[in-house]
């Protein structure tokens, strides 16, 4: 169980991995909203190519 | 600072924010993971996209 001295440097060491765990979380979260964003540019940008490229091939398969 | 068995059960308290902190951050980079993978996927689709309107666009270009 140990001494009251060595419970307060336990629990001292507990409360910094706490923190330094919250840290790690905010980072991980920072990173999920960044590649949410690019998620969502790429299938925009992927939009873009299917609406553009939807009429062509159409027109290409009338001529045939 | 308080009796042993205070700090007995704040020690204890900790140790199971510190797991469930971990757990977190497991699910998290599950998500990372996954979202990388359709970050790749969406790439390569706008990749194919991009290799099949190049040539199209080059051709109706030069009938101008």
């Amino acid at each position: 169980m140990g001494t009251l001295r060595d419970l307060q440097l336990a629990l001292s060491e507990k409360i910094e991995e706490l923190r330094q765990r919250d840290e790690l979380i905010d980072e991980l979260e920072q990173e999920l909203d960044e590649k949410d964003a690019l998620i969502k540019h790429l299938q925009n940008e992927l939009a873009k190519y299917r609406a553009v490229l939807k009429p062509i091939t159409e027109k290409h398969q009338a001529q045939m």
